[in-house]
């Protein structure tokens, strides 16, 4: 953690991306509509491509010379494939540019043109998805959700499978779908059971109306792994790029029906909500922590040598009614997860599967054992058999057209703060048909 | 169907790359290692970078002009997302370019200086993966196998859940382990339980155990269709570029572990082999037939105005010991199958999942109903209970290291033969640990 203070205007102890972070996303401006590699530094984005065109990035960090083209690309993953060592030492050189007094600060904060050009307010920013993302899987490492969950759609004494606390449960997941922070979410319509009881059972195609939110963590792949290959667990860190904050959207309705045997897929395949700012891995090291404790010991492939494999970000759910009124129905952290980033990549990889640069992993829905540290609608509602209240005597059980969901993650204290911003997105109502 | 014959030597009445068929793919070459786009003609492959450069193919196609780099490409998605009606006349030209007295042979057939660079035997050729997959989606509509294997994991009684005729199951897959037939396949390591009576229950890590097949029908997205836009049935063959055989290789003792709540992991990421040949749509069109018939009325988006939604493609599985003996264990159709392809979509796209170019439908695994006629040896061995005989009086349960499975299929009669090739995988041990 770094207590320095940056020469960048509006830096302000609250903004999540203080000098401690740096995290990197992938803008566009109205005057120059060309993607481009970005970091965040207080309320500006600082454009990578101008300023390495300016600077000479190469010059400042030996091990980037040869590998400047990764600020002229369109997403991060050139950047992300050249390893953490060289992630590590680009952020600590673009730290010390920003940095009040620091031996380059001068190159940028002396250099007027170049300022102009390359630190823009966030404000006049366009957000892209920061990563081509070639495969998306989601894991269930949430241990109090899936015990909730499980409960209501198998009753408590099956809630959870009996694999749940040997290996890291997860799917696939549909990468097609997932969008940026901001992009509006249309309600899904799907196959469902209006009277699940009757039989023989009988689906009616209709809009869902069981529409949630689920707050996960997404993690990104950056070095790639071969085919027939499993990553050990102790070099999984090593294949980590950087996390983002997820909404995982889920059609309840539609995900009851459909997912036996093979699992949900209509059901959250229509948009997964990303935070456009990746937070480095060595940038959350100095908030890592003991994540939820697994009695059962777990095998050889998966066992960690340290203790604190969980990252405490506190995390927080909005929503935001068609009216304007936001309520925060959610506050929880992201050590709530049984299973660890590098347990996943362990387990992911045991039977050979390969790792591509861009590959995203999820968490999981992330809850506590608070009734209002829950990361679901269908926890916060017992099963959308309890009004969830909001503000000015609003109420929901799941989500209405208009609604906006909001999650925020922050690390860290004042002046200090490392961040993600927000990933958030608005229901719009189902296609006409 | 066409009688017509070419003027490429060594086009035999029995190869299944006749003028009838044009199959697309990328292939290189020792002298030339650069990834480019050809057409299979019997023995030959023409190289349609080649081609282009030397007889104009936007002359000869004018719905081509202009966009001529697709040949230049190292995968095929730039043509397939040019659209049907664009694939339709190239392959038209194609063959008109192929065959013996046609208008436009001469270009090609008496340009020796052409034709010895863009007429290449198979045998010198190296294939490529035809396509760069975004998403991988399996399907399970191979009825007579969802009944088998539902049969072992369940019961008969449960073998089907009650959504199966209401629409096609099926679960995202994952893309980044999709290789090209020939590719080395190891045997997975996994979570396996020696003991699936004893309790409570505890796995052990392990090389897989019960390597499996599946014998399936790949296809391939062309034009894109747009997030919250469901793609409507009537319109869902537009999006078609072509099929493939794939081979979804599982680890049935892995899969069993894990596959409760959310489907197959690991027990399928590990290896797909496809066919290296992609034959188009309008290939396919002659031999359009009746699939499984579905007696529960389907819903009103995917219900379809043509009663010949499946394609009957004669579908052979062999297994080659490390010995070197082969002996044909499945004799199928590709018409088993109880959704079509366009049903598959329009039920993937009615939440609003977006489809990509170059996207990967499977079709799920296909058996039919005789004995010999089942696509997985999970099925020919009923559960891994009764020896499949091989020829020289070897048998096999599950896959042994050194095996080859090798999928073919192929319509139509002789001198008009529209085939896939093979799609082989060689199973090497797993890897030391």
């Amino acid at each position: 953690m770094t207590s320095s203070t940056s020469w960048v205007p509006g830096v302000t102890p609250e903004t999540p991306f203080s000098l401690a972070n740096i995290p990197f996303g992938v803008i566009s401006t109205k005057d120059n509509p060309t993607l481009r590699p970005a970091v965040a530094i207080g309320s500006h984005a600082l454009d990578l491509k101008a300023l390495d065109e300016g600077v000479s990035l190469g010059e400042i960090v030996a091990e980037l010379k040869g590998h400047e083209h990764v600020f002229q690309q369109t997403t991060l993953n050139a950047f992300a494939a050249l390893g953490r060592p060289v992630h590590q030492q680009v952020r600590t050189a673009l730290r010390d540019l920003l940095t009040a007094g620091s031996r380059h600060a001068a190159k940028l904060q002396e250099n007027e043109e170049l300022k102009q050009k390359a630190l823009i307010p966030l404000s006049q920013v366009k957000m892209h998805m920061p990563m081509a993302i070639g495969d998306y899987t989601d894991f269930y490492a949430g241990y109090h959700h899936a015990f909730a969950v499980g409960s209501m759609f198998r009753g408590p004494a099956a809630a959870l499978q009996p694999n749940y606390t040997h290996l890291p449960v997860g799917y696939h997941g549909r990468a097609s779908s997932i969008v940026v922070s901001d992009t509006p979410v249309r309600r899904p319509w799907g196959q469902i059971l209006l009277d699940p009881a009757a039989e023989p059972k009988q689906p009616t195609t209709a809009p869902c109306r069981r529409l949630d939110f689920e707050l996960e963590l997404g993690c990104f792949i950056s070095t790639p792994s071969e085919q027939g290959t499993p990553v050990k667990i102790g070099e999984a860190e090593d294949h980590i790029f950087g996390y983002v904050l997820l909404n995982d959207w889920s059609a309840r309705d539609i995900q009851s029906w459909e997912y036996v045997p093979l699992g949900p897929f209509n059901s959250k395949n229509f948009a997964s909500t990303i935070s456009p700012w990746v937070v480095l891995a060595d940038a959350l090291e100095p908030f890592r922590t003991k994540g939820i404790e697994n009695t059962t010991p777990v095998q050889e492939y998966m066992k960690e040598d340290k203790a604190e494999t969980a990252i405490d970000i506190s995390l927080e759910v909005d929503i935001t009614t068609p009216e304007g009124d936001t309520t925060t129905i959610t506050r929880t952290s992201a050590k709530q997860l049984m299973w660890s980033f590098p347990q996943m990549i362990a387990h992911h990889t045991l039977g050979g599967c390969n790792m591509r640069t861009g590959d995203m992993l999820g968490s999981g829905t992330i809850s506590g054992t608070e009734p209002g540290a829950r990361g679901s609608l269908l926890e916060l509602s017992e099963g959308g058999k309890k009004d969830v209240m909001l503000y000015g005597m609003d109420m929901r059980r799941f989500l209405k057209d208009g609604d906006t969901v909001t999650i925020r993650g922050v690390c860290g204290g004042s002046g200090e703060r490392v961040g993600f911003g927000e990933c958030a997105g608005r229901v719009y109502s189902a296609v006409q048909r």
